[in-house]
């Protein structure tokens, strides 16, 4: 069964990064598919989604997920077809999501805890919305925006990295739920694309300076949610708008993951003791028992074309590592998906 | 009826402090005490409570309370004695807390929203205890504990300022809702203060170095409740050791209100996605319409010896701009209170 596939390529974590990973930081890998044994399943990956969080993954130490070992390929959420089944539980031919790591073909127990395989709906939509707004960038955002952020009608939220896979979906999901919505982004050309395609109120480009006074004059009624993908010098101004019992998402901090020097605490913190305000961290996976009724709403939505899901796709499985750095560069402008091979 | 009382004195606010307030900041005024009007009272204060948010007040710039005016009398708790009313609200004789500034007699209506006197019961405990534990300070505490830091019988509570008004009940109300307490405060002789007299579990002092090992031996279960009372590197070093879902209480940053350079911001603030935790900030006014709960609370097991309320007393009211600094430097062991006047 095996010799029907091509061999299996793979990118392991050779190094640990220092700043931005480096080539030499890779090691590209090829190694045969392995026959299935009974219960396992063998999946061809499709689309890798690229994440801020995988850099962190690189890094040794205590965070909410173990960090990938040195020779281990990377780890990554993905979306495939799967090819060969020796498990009840998928068919060949089935589209499945899950933890398929940076490599063309995952193979293993079908019930794998890691990978977490999930079978996929491929006509809610197009495919790649998987990896985004019905994927964990969209649960992120639903889930962080309602539960953590306690978003309600009439809020002023804002989100930074608008035009990120994450800050996209806040802001569509918080005008549906009948917020003031103001993005922050970096550049013209995504500020655009986050009022024109994705129907934010406003959009601060922090690259054009003047962000106090952007806030200041998009937020009149200052901030009562801010959902935070970037951290640095935006979250600290952000501080200083907030409203009394705001409650500030930390999602992220994609301008401090490749810090060298140490990380910069937000020096406004005692915003929060002014305002009475809430500063708090989210990680998505906490609410998978959940994902099935974020899926089902959003899905609902996409279907009736009342919200996007914007993907920005590199082509081509050898790209992986100059793709990623897309990501610390600001270069992407909605979810950044690596296509791995046609359907 | 005014010619039976002498002057009054009163430290009125002559600049704005930069860093730690300065001889040159205060004037020490001298005016006679006016005849009440109908509705009014004067009152002879007894006893100032000296706290550390009395520093922000002397600062410019929006806060949760608008700043003390140059050439105004210095703001601050009291309490004292009725000594002429023509107000059926009060009668002479009544011991009364309220906001009553630095001077030696309040004069003006007995209903006057920023004094806010309620009558107090001068055999609750003795007198003091109403300006520390039945007063800002304990009810701080109290509902900081509860409300924001949502503790409950086994958390790990760390509590920094451990010898100073809050901190003190914190640990203790901590202790008798079954958490482990650890203190932090600076010096050998605070920490067995602590330890000793007030029945902590530990107190670490954070000028003896190797805060991080300290940490991590009296928190083996990690911190589920921290309660800050003082910003800087002592946050930075809890936030290390919090657990999955830990809260922290910005209650204040004694560390910080003095600094002359920016802020420190808490660098690890990162910990809070990590461990899904949430850090929030406490004003103690919020919860004035519930203070009768802890007084009533604190109150009987005061009366009862189960906790005690220690006052560092400063005698003199022309001891204010001095013992103020206590404050600051470290040097008071319990609630810092200036007695202006014997009963």
């Amino acid at each position: 069964m095996t010799d029907t596939f091509p061999p299996n390529q793979q990118f392991l974590l050779a190094a640990r990064p220092v700043g931005l990973p480096q080539a030499h930081d890779w090691q590209l890998h090829e190694q045969a598919v392995p026959a299935p044994a009974e219960g396992e399943i063998v999946v061809k990956v499709l689309y890798l989604s690229l994440d801020p969080a995988m850099r962190g993954w690189m890094n040794e130490g205590k965070s909410y997920i173990r960090p990938v070992a040195i020779g281990e390929v990377m780890r990554a959420g993905g979306l495939g077809v799967v090819v060969a089944s020796r498990s009840p539980r998928f068919a060949v031919g089935d589209h499945v999501a899950g933890g398929t790591g940076v490599q063309r073909y995952w193979s293993g127990p079908a019930d794998d805890k890691n990978a977490g395989f999930v079978k996929i709906d491929p006509n809610v939509g197009k495919l790649t919305a998987w990896l985004n707004l019905l994927g964990m960038p969209g649960m992120t955002a639903y889930f962080g925006l309602r539960e953590v952020g306690q978003a309600k009608a009439g809020d002023t939220v804002v989100v930074s990295g608008a035009a990120g896979a994450v800050g996209m979906t806040v802001g569509q999901v918080a005008k549906r739920m009948g917020c003031r919505v103001v993005g922050i982004a970096g550049g013209a050309e995504k500020c655009r694309f986050v009022v024109e395609q994705l129907g934010f109120d406003a959009c601060i480009d922090y690259k054009a300076g003047g962000l106090h006074a952007a806030l200041k004059q998009h937020c009149p009624q200052g901030v009562d949610v801010y959902f935070d993908n970037v951290g640095g010098d935006i979250l600290d101004a952000v501080l200083t708008r907030i409203n009394m019992k705001a409650r500030i998402v930390i999602c992220g901090a994609i301008s401090q993951y490749n810090a060298t020097a140490p990380v910069k605490g937000p020096a406004n913190y005692l915003a929060l003791l002014v305002n009475r305000a809430r500063m708090e961290g989210m990680v998505v996976f906490d609410y998978a028992p959940r994902y099935h009724e974020a899926v089902a709403e959003l899905g609902a939505w996409l279907a009736a074309g009342k919200i996007a899901s914007h993907e920005h796709v590199v082509d081509g499985f050898e790209q992986f590592p100059q793709a990623l750095l897309m990501l610390f560069e600001g270069r992407n402008l909605g979810k950044l998906v690596l296509k791995v091979a046609d359907a």
